[in-house]
């Protein structure tokens, strides 16, 4: 029993010291390794396993919209970088620089690419000529840049890897529909597959992406009350279409400028994942995103007919198209069940020689624990059908914490107490004035996370200002 | 017609003049755009769709066989790619290098990973510690970045896509068994889904990569006569080991050093499809690999019952499987044919008004141009057995092309005539001495492709020195 123990004491209890329990499960959970790459992490398979299915389930949806995938290279011209002045003023601080190739000094350094709005523009200034060429509407897997101070394993790194759609449009209407489609697919993503209930709202002009016109965002809550951007859309209007001068001639013949858009989710959403539905046994997975719904792990596995019997429901269980698979390393069982709760499998079953006997098996639920005895021959019925419990028991919880860590302000004093003393979501109204909005940030600690699209009326005038309100915006500390 | 015309008037005959004509084929059939980044590539929708394809073949035969995806970052610290010395020699002269990141100089630069063994070793000594941890059998579709001066699109670029895998083994036995089922895979796939048929062998000494002990190659030959290296897979016994520290405790608790592989392949595929079944009129794809394999061209498409007609056939042969697109756009059916015969589509389904009437559609195969009427009740079938009729006549036709530009030299003299005038793969006798490989390679320009696993005894000296030969040797000019 020592050694079972030790997997579990060895994570920090989430209420201790939630930044400790985040590493500890990350590490644990054998997601990632750490490098001698300052700021560089390893994703291990367990938690590259994991990005590989938020990349197909991510794919499929933009496929079905038309999008094609492309690749354009890593590395960006000092002078390309510079042709938009707001984006560059946004990225440069931030980007790391090859200025040595082979043996030589470069004549032009290159930035490793932080995002490639700059490089897409580039390609479309030459590849779009005519309507008849739009949309155009590309993305790209891949890994880009930042060079952060401080990281954290997902949420923060210096290397990270995304996707990032960049569309070219006809027209303004165009761009600001896709705008909005992709931000509803990823909203849909979150909520549907990854259990993260979300707020759908528009980032204030002091928070929006460098150089966009408007920035989409999804925002979610983690479990220490914190807010996590989990998605951005963005619309660029013809900004770097005038930077860039990517023209098409209409269906008059006349030069016009396209009007595009750019969005992103990144290998943060495994972060999200985590601090959602995570808890001190280590990782919870919605079964819609675990690699391995089910892990098998037989008693007395020497025992005869137990290893045949678990392998027989292993292949029972993936015919009926649930990921499974057997533990029948030589580690004892409640050594495998540890390391099962800890990777976060949302179904364990447990066969041994008196369930053998009986035609039966043990389902014990990842998320709540719950144990079903089960006929043999009723296994796969009763797997489908916790699976989907699970996956909505895991919304609704997450849900439930949200709404019940989400607080309104009426006034500023109010909205003081909250953001000192109860972390999650404030709700309060604004006058639209980036004035008062530093001043939250300055005074609070909190900074307005988005303008949601479903917007309640709370009171008539500014929390901090008292001028009368234009938008009720949600608040909080973010990662 | 004179627009019809132009897109394949636009392409260099291949005989005329093969490296325009490759070039004019990579642009005019939409697989890559040139952009402002010197050296690197823009890879378009048709061009990545077939890397994915490539990527989805290769991940489920490596999967199968127990690999597992991982993520390492694309930085190498300076002291870390120097700690193999053949390895930091190889590659040294050939990396980007990141001296600034954000505001400041790096204290320690790093370089782009040009391939990843360093940082595999560098985890691998931290993450195996015991028998039970090995073997270890990671991979990662990645980027890499080479220094190139002359670059060619798929061939030779400053950046191009990959797959590495890095494995561990308890045993030299194991080691080398992973390096030929590697390379085995690689085989296989070339010839079953890419079907450019290959030559499996050992590279010599001189041509091996740096720090490996053997490295085993897949060798293709294009239609020029020029060969390609189409796929590698190295066996490094324990020399990373030492040089990484990376060591396990066997099952009598001795320290031991784990032996390594790593097996890499390439966008360069692309660019051997592309010279291996290509002709005048463009790409000429295998069904197998195909994104889109057949086109349906309506004639008169405007014309009553014609496009839904085209569109009810899409339907019925996408629920056969098959990748099938509708080209409905505004184009002439001739433009439309160019196209689709550019792209490389393997099929296409022609459908007017009197083809409607009669209840048929016409056929028209990419490979050979032969033209078949078919009842449309029995187009799916008959779709189906043309595909896999294309596909085994490719690989065919490339087999008895590789076969008829293959040339056995008996001595020096012959050798030499043969390296002058006749473009393809010399087979000739070696004595083992790398001053022969050398003088071989700078009098004729042909180097030592590989030593193939099929022997032939072609005469008994070396075809350089005269000594007794101890290998036949596959000879040519490469990529």
């Amino acid at each position: 029993m020592a050694k079972e123990k030790k997997l579990v004491e060895a994570i920090t209890s989430m209420d201790e010291d939630f930044a400790r329990w985040y590493t500890d499960v990350c590490v644990k959970a054998d997601l990632i390794g750490y490098t001698s790459v300052k700021g560089c992490m390893a994703i291990k398979p367990a938690g590259f396993a994991i990005w590989e299915n938020i990349k197909n389930e991510l794919d499929r949806r933009f496929k079905e919209t038309g999008v094609q995938n492309v690749y354009m290279p890593m590395f960006i011209p000092e002078s390309l970088l510079e042709k938009e002045k707001d984006h560059v003023e946004g990225f440069a601080p931030e980007v790391a620089w090859v200025t040595r190739g082979g043996l030589e000094e470069l004549q032009e350094p290159l930035c490793v690419r932080p995002t490639s709005e700059t490089l897409f523009c580039d390609f479309y200034a030459k590849d779009i000529h005519s309507h008849r060429d739009l949309p155009r509407l590309y993305n790209q897997w891949c890994s880009v840049v930042r060079w952060e101070k401080t990281t954290r394993p997902f949420l923060r790194s210096r290397e990270f890897l995304w996707q990032e759609g960049h569309t070219a449009h006809a027209t303004a209407e165009e761009a600001a529909e896709r705008t909005v489609k992709m931000l509803n697919i990823y909203a849909s993503f979150l909520e549907d597959v990854l259990a993260i209930p979300v707020i759908k709202g528009r980032k204030t002009d002091k928070e929006k992406f460098a150089g966009a016109e408007e920035t989409y965002t999804v925002e979610a809550l983690m479990h220490d009350g914190k807010a996590l951007q989990s998605g951005t859309s963005h619309n660029f209007g013809d900004g770097f279409a005038r930077a860039f001068g990517v023209q098409y001639t209409d269906q008059n013949n006349q030069l016009q400028y396209v009007h595009q858009t750019s969005w992103g989710m990144t290998t943060r959403v495994i972060g999200a994942l985590i601090m959602v539905h995570g808890d001190n046994s280590g990782l919870v997975l919605p079964p819609r995103i675990a690699p391995t719904q089910v892990m098998i792990i037989p008693i007395r596995q020497s025992a005869e007919g137990v290893l045949d019997k678990a392998q027989e429901i292993r292949d029972a269980l993936c015919s009926a198209g649930v990921r499974t698979a057997v533990d029948d390393s030589e580690k004892s069982p409640g050594w495998k069940f540890s390391e099962q709760e800890m990777r976060g499998i949302p179904l364990r079953v447990e066969i041994g020689p008196k369930d053998v006997e009986k035609g039966q098996a043990v389902l014990v639920r990842r998320d709540n624990r719950e144990k079903t005895i089960v006929p043999i021959g009723e296994l796969a019925d009763t797997v489908l059908a916790l699976l989907d419990e699970i996956q909505k028991n895991l919304f609704e919880k997450a849900k439930a914490h949200r709404d019940s860590h989400t607080y309104d302000a009426h006034d500023y004093a109010e909205f003081k107490e909250i953001a000192d003393n109860k972390p999650g979501f404030i709700r309060a109204m604004w006058c639209g004035d980036q004035a008062c909005e530093d001043k939250i940030k300055e005074d609070l600690s909190v900074t307005s996370r988005c303008i949601p699209n479903d917007q309640e009326h709370i009171s008539d005038v500014c929390v901090c200002c008292g001028k009368p309100a234009k938008k009720m915006v949600y608040w909080g500390k973010a990662y």
